[in-house]
């Protein structure tokens, strides 16, 4: 049983907590206090609703004399949250036939007929779920020649009547009871229990109602309703933005198109501040109150009644990420936000529109098919079908789209050289899509309704027959997934201005460091450019995929002897020099953390005939001999075969001409630069301490026959990449060995759940969505699983060793949630593709001050 | 420095603790207590040898005067361990010319100048560490056409001189403080620490010595040495076995080859029985007395003096596994060992000598190459290169080997026909070895010297270049890898009689349950025969490459309507079921534990061009459709792709079918034997609870449907196998599903440590050797790592279910240390192939025995 204090009056200094009252009154309240201009209005609240579905109605409503005295009313959802939605207004209870006579003496006989005709109808389908489609069709059925609509409102009412069989209730009080128990039981419904549990809703979600006298927004003067903010939604700029429909109540000038007026001045058609200066700057006052108040931007609800506006409602004003970042900074030069708090007002994943071209929101989508967006952007190209084309596609000038059926590392060439990468396998951590993510490629994986076979050089969509040919035009969007013909236009990111503003001020909220994963001396640039901490992960492997270094690698693999080893080796050594030094140069002494070779050998072999037979006559070989190695070196399970610190140890001298390259670098470096450098050299796959020992002394012996030519003294540091659940049980072991640990969480959690990153995409949508996993835990962290491990060889670690470094350089450097668990954790950076580190670094400082709000 | 006590007479009453006098003084103690036949002896302690080795002797030896004198000692080490080896015996300290003198009168001169000759010899080599090739060099260049051996003599001494600058010591007691000096120096030496550090001993480990008075073994009557025992070492029957040396000193018996003895009367050639019956008869009886003071068959190192026995030590008599078995067996029927101590007795892994045929030791060995030797026994066959081959063979009843490069899943058929299996490549836990275990069948894989062509039909032998064709005969040696032209004798298997006797013992020793892995009807009768508890893992795929199914599985794979695959299912579905009313048939109500689908799709596909135009005509499909989804199914890592639960999840209906199959056929036999079963059902490659929350919920629909159409109230068991390290660190929820989990240690391991079991042969045996791993960890359960998971699963899993059923069923529950580790860890049962549950049976009794010893 509802108190009666369950409606109260919305009035300065009466209190309307949102548990109780719901989100929107809460608001409104606030309107009131602060003194906008709006109607008298009530809430009802929360235990009144559920009260009230049961049709337990209060034994007198506090607004009852209004209503019967002829005054309308809206009835509008308070929900709890906003988000969770509610049902829809219901404007004009109250509505009657003395009604309708009182309202014909000021806005004539047909606007009075109208409102009541719409009132009828709108109470019919809301409240007594009439259907909507016959409603029209008996009012498409009146011929109405009378000018005030007479004939059109007798065949709502008898319509009405006929359906009901009763007339239509002519005591406003029923009318109110009625609506408000059907949006409550509306509420109460299965549907929009499901919708709303699908946003995070409890099961015992609470709704309250608002009910407020009505401006009607039709009638002598200008008068209208309209929906608006005074900032651009698409690049935050201030500017009146919305539309105003003239003689239109509620949300009508959202649903009425090119019929309703723009808010200011605008040469495309009519608007508010044309119609109404004086009601537009009301209007601009009221945003300006309203940001005040919100500390926000908000957009605004309002009606206009006879050139005077009455606010309604307000809400975040919208906006894209772009138009968010410009708002955060604009609040706090206004000292309206501290840095702070404006922090925390943008989703760190939101910036990924940012820092990415993007198709043109207006542009028209000829979309062909869709994938799994696996990295974001917007990229337009001629299709080609293998790497060389795209390289040769490259040194044309033409832009191109590598496709491909599943892309392999010796196809990075051809991704360097693409504009984007579309393949029919793989999920959303395949090759493709993590290489593409690193390069800041626009990636499209998995489109499985695509058939794409390279040697016939055509893309067939299966379901619509369409067969795409090398060299014709597409687009891919690598947020929806979407592959469009032909070319949209796109939207180019600005980085600058706000951008730049905003992100400066993550540094002083961070103690977590955000470093970038970095092949190559461009990566390290592009890194630089971002503003890193340093770079994470240099993976050498990719280095060997350049050009000419492939086939030397090639020559190593191919050496019979250990001084055909040497002799390759020996050409790879200067290459793998120049490397690092330019690596160092360009990060100017912060640290660099170099990972040894780590995929196996046979990823560095050909694999189609022709590229066999072409390797066969550079090598001087048969085709069988070259088959047969290949053949040899071919592994089941490649992910855990011979690669990582197991050819490290089984090939040693691989490790030995990488270290002898690095230190070789730091030496030149240190001489040029006079300051001491410090490598980080990460041993890849390690399962037991042995391992690193082995790898460790050989090290040393390098380093000191290095210093001894070069007269120098050198540093390094030591650190495993923690990929195997093993070398996360044993990191106590392992922490005596090394004074780093970073974990590679791609290929932790490949081991922790048995599940290959390239295999799981034929299955992970399926999972997903049928939620047996919440998420690709190659997305978001499993906190449960992997993360278990971490925070144990963390622990274990630093048991061992308290002052042991602890970094995270998968994937999930750049996942917000994944971000916030390292910071928990104690870790001292992650590591992500350089695209991603401004949503690290915003994730960090975000980790970092909702950390020193709970704590304070 | 040591106290004087540091050399005490050994003799009935005295004290010898093995850690201060070694192990020989302590068995020699033993043997003069019992009063055994021998010569005076002291030991001299571990303290008194550590001091020697720094020079500092005794003030005086207790034996002085005897040496003084004139009698012989002997000096023999007495390591604490006997395993640990120790410095060779020097015979005759105490040989000056004046007891050759004295020597003379009794010996005669020749026998007492050989006697001094070979002192003058020993001690020059072993304690004054002169040349020994230098000094047979200048013994062969004497003329010595003396009857008296002077003139050789004579050289020795010379040589001493000329080498050592002074002439052979002629003072006892210089020769015995040298000899000890010697000895103790040469034990703490390196490359003695070395060898026996690889034995398991300490850094410090100790050394007593004993001296012991000489019986000579040359003189007048029946005089010599030798060593024997009373039991045969290649069966355990009861007969003299030994060698014997008339005339000879020491261990010379051994090194004397076909001029030493048979100790029992033999046809061959002399023996001591025929020699001196009196003395053979002393033997036997102190064979008898050893065997009662010993509590176990011994084998005498004695000597003879003028046909009269002085018995010098005594250690457990050779024996092969199968003697070890016989011997055990009688020594509790005789009332000299428990049952206990029996089943203590026998290494659990020596019994695979006794399950599978042999080589005949005797036979020779024509090595082609060899591999790892990785399921042991011996087979003969023709050379066939392809599983069809090898049925044919079989149908002719012409046994084959089956040879391969490395075997796929649907090699199982011609495994199965086959006599043994030999690969190029693999580890041992590869497909071929994992299989072959299982069959029994002996096994060689990664035998990478050979090259076999299976397409040319050929096997080459690199090094030798001898090329071997189909039909020509090999014999694999399962045990030491060997690959052998031709057919050598086998010895065939004797599992009745003792061995039977010895293995019924282990039930009253164990709770620890052990079950046979067994995937077919013949794996289950083999298991029943073998006395196991139960089938803990019964692999349905397996089922499904025999003979006419694996048609219908490619059927099921290429359907392409649900109608489609509900025919295939529908095929399969009566197949399955008679399979699984065999199983419990055969079972007899022992629990039986079935996996449900595992490997990926892909597997039951062909990959030659051969197989694959023969299922393209089968399916009435062109090449290039078979081809194209065969590339659709083909995986990165099928280890770590759509297979166990995911295929379960994303293609139910064969999971479907497979319970419905097992609940018909539970029906079936509960309705012919009228007891109710429980068949355990184990859901694979789980990796989050919600996926058996899903199968759960399928099943229980099959079941109430089967148990509607029959009638019949029907029950089961679901189980987890923990594959991947996330099921383990997962088990507390997985725990609220299920009523077991069983470890499925061969995943486990490949998960923890990121590596696949078909790729690790390829560096493994490198890692072993260098020490990188201590043990290949899919052959002895990885403790700190594996076992770690295993652990934190069992006790996740039990604090939320304490009556968690716990197993173990990889190719470790074979293995006796993972078995006592699951024993402590509170498992239930273990499961390894039918072959090997022997040797569980016992490893379970032996932790069990040691246990109980441990908390009595």
């Amino acid at each position: 049983m509802a108190a009666e204090c369950d409606i109260i009056r919305l009035k300065a200094g009466a209190s309307t907590p949102t548990d109780v009252f719901g989100a929107r009154a809460n608001t409104l309240a606030e309107l009131i206090a602060a003194g906008f201009h709006t109607t008298d209005a009530w809430a009802i609240s929360v235990d009144r609703i559920r009260a009230i579905a049961r049709s337990d109605f209060p034994k007198s409503w506090p607004f009852a004399d209004r209503l019967n005295r002829g005054e309308l009313f809206s009835l509008r959802s308070s929900p709890v949250v906003r988000a969770w939605g509610g049902p829809e207004t219901l404007l004009n209870i109250g509505m009657t036939g003395v009604v309708r006579d009182r309202l014909a003496q000021t806005l004539g006989l047909e606007a009075a007929n109208s409102l009541y005709c719409r009132f009828v109808q709108d109470y019919s389908v809301q409240v007594m779920r009439l259907d909507e489609e016959e409603f029209e069709e008996v009012l498409a059925g009146v011929k109405d020649d009378t000018p005030d609509r007479a004939k059109a409102l007798a065949a709502c009412l008898d319509y009405y009547e006929y359906e009901m069989d009763e007339p239509f209730p002519q005591d406003p009080i029923e009318q109110l009871q009625n609506a408000a128990r059907s949006m409550a039981s509306a509420w109460m419904g299965t549907s929009a229990r499901i919708l709303r549990e699908a946003k995070g809703a409890d099961n015992d979600a609470g709704l309250g109602l608002i009910a407020q006298q009505m401006v009607l927004g039709v009638g002598r003067g200008e008068s209208g309703a309209g929906v608006g903010q005074f900032i651009s939604p698409r690049n935050g700029a201030i500017m009146a933005h919305g539309r105003y429909l003239s003689q239109g109540q509620g949300l009508d000038a959202l649903d009425a198109g090119n019929d309703a007026s723009f808010l200011g001045a605008d040469e495309r058609g009519p608007s508010l501040e044309t119609l109404a200066p004086e009601a537009f700057e009301q209007f601009h006052a009221a945003t300006e109150l309203a940001r005040q108040v919100f500390r926000d931007d908000m957009r605004l609800e309002f009606t206009v009644h006879d050139s005077q506006i009455f606010v309604l409602d307000a809400v975040p004003a919208e906006r894209s990420a772009r138009a968010a970042v410009a708002v955060m900074v604009r609040l706090v030069e206004d000292g309206i936000k501290s840095k702070r708090e404006a922090l925390l007002g943008i989703d760190p994943r939101s910036l990924n529109e940012i820092l990415h071209p993007q198709i043109d929101p207006k542009a028209t989508r000829d979309v062909l098919a869709s994938g799994i967006g696996a990295s974001p952007g917007a990229a337009t190209g001629r299709i080609v079908f293998t790497a060389s084309a795209a390289q040769a596609s490259k040194a044309r000038n033409e832009p191109c789209i590598l496709v491909r059926v599943e892309t392999a590392p010796d196809d990075i060439r051809g991704m360097h050289s693409a504009e984007g990468v579309l393949t029919e396998r793989g999920g959303i951590t395949s090759h493709a899509a993590v290489v593409a993510r690193g390069l800041g490629l626009p990636c499209v994986v998995g489109a499985s309704s695509l058939d794409i076979d390279g040697r016939a050089k055509s893309l067939n969509v299966i379901k619509t027959g369409v067969i795409l040919k090398e060299g014709d035009v597409i687009t891919l969007d690598g947020k929806t997934g979407e592959i469009i013909l032909g070319a949209p236009k796109l939207v180019q990111p600005n980085l600058s201005g706000s951008f730049d503003t905003f992100m400066s001020w993550t540094k002083d909220y961070r103690k977590l460091g955000v470093r970038a994963n970095a092949d190559t001396p461009s990566d390290a640039r592009l890194a630089r450019a971002f503003g890193v901490d340093g770079v994470g992960l240099c993976r050498t492997e990719h280095m060997f995929f350049e050009e000419n270094r492939l086939n030397v690698m090639r020559e190593l693999i191919f050496a019979e002897t250990a001084a055909g080893r040497e002799s390759a080796l020996n050409l790879l050594l200067p290459m793998q020099r120049e490397d690092f030094i330019e690596l160092f140069s360009i990060m100017q002494g912060q640290p660099v953390c170099i990972r040894l070779l780590d995929p196996p050998l046979h990823e560095f072999l050909p694999r189609s005939r022709d590229e066999i037979r072409h390797l066969a006559e550079e090598m001087n070989l048969s085709v069988s001999k070259v088959t047969s190695r290949i053949e040899e070196l071919s592994e089941f399970n490649p992910m855990l075969g011979t690669r990582g610190v197991r050819l490290g140890i089984t090939v040693p001298e691989i490790y030995d001409m990488q270290a002898r390259a690095i230190f070789e670098a730091a030496a030149e470096v240190q001489k040029k630069t006079g300051k001491v450098l410090e490598p980080e050299i990460m041993v890849p796959l390690v399962s037991a301490n042995r391992e690193v020992e082995i790898v460790r002394a050989r090290i040393e012996t390098v380093v000191s026959n290095v210093e001894d030519a070069t007269g120098m003294k050198l540093k390094f540091a030591l650190g495993v990449i923690v990929e195997t659940p093993r070398a996360a049980l044993r990191a106590r072991d392992i922490a005596k060995s090394v004074t780093f640990l970073s974990f590679g969480t791609n290929d932790l959690t490949q081991m922790t759940y048995g599940l290959s990153r390239d295999d799981a995409g034929r299955f992970m949508r399926q999972y997903v969505a049928e939620g047996v996993f919440p998420e690709d835990p190659f997305h978001t962290l499993d906190i449960e699983g992997v993360g278990e491990l971490m925070l144990m060889a963390a622990s274990r670690g630093r048991e061992e060793r308290p002052d042991l470094t602890l970094g995270l350089c998968g994937e999930h450097g750049g996942d917000p949630v994944s971000i916030a668990f390292c910071y928990a954790a104690g870790f001292d950076y992650v590591s992500c593709s350089p695209f991603r580190t401004p949503i690290a670094r915003l994730a960090a400082a975000q980790a970092q001050i909702l950390d020193s709000k709970a704590t304070a």
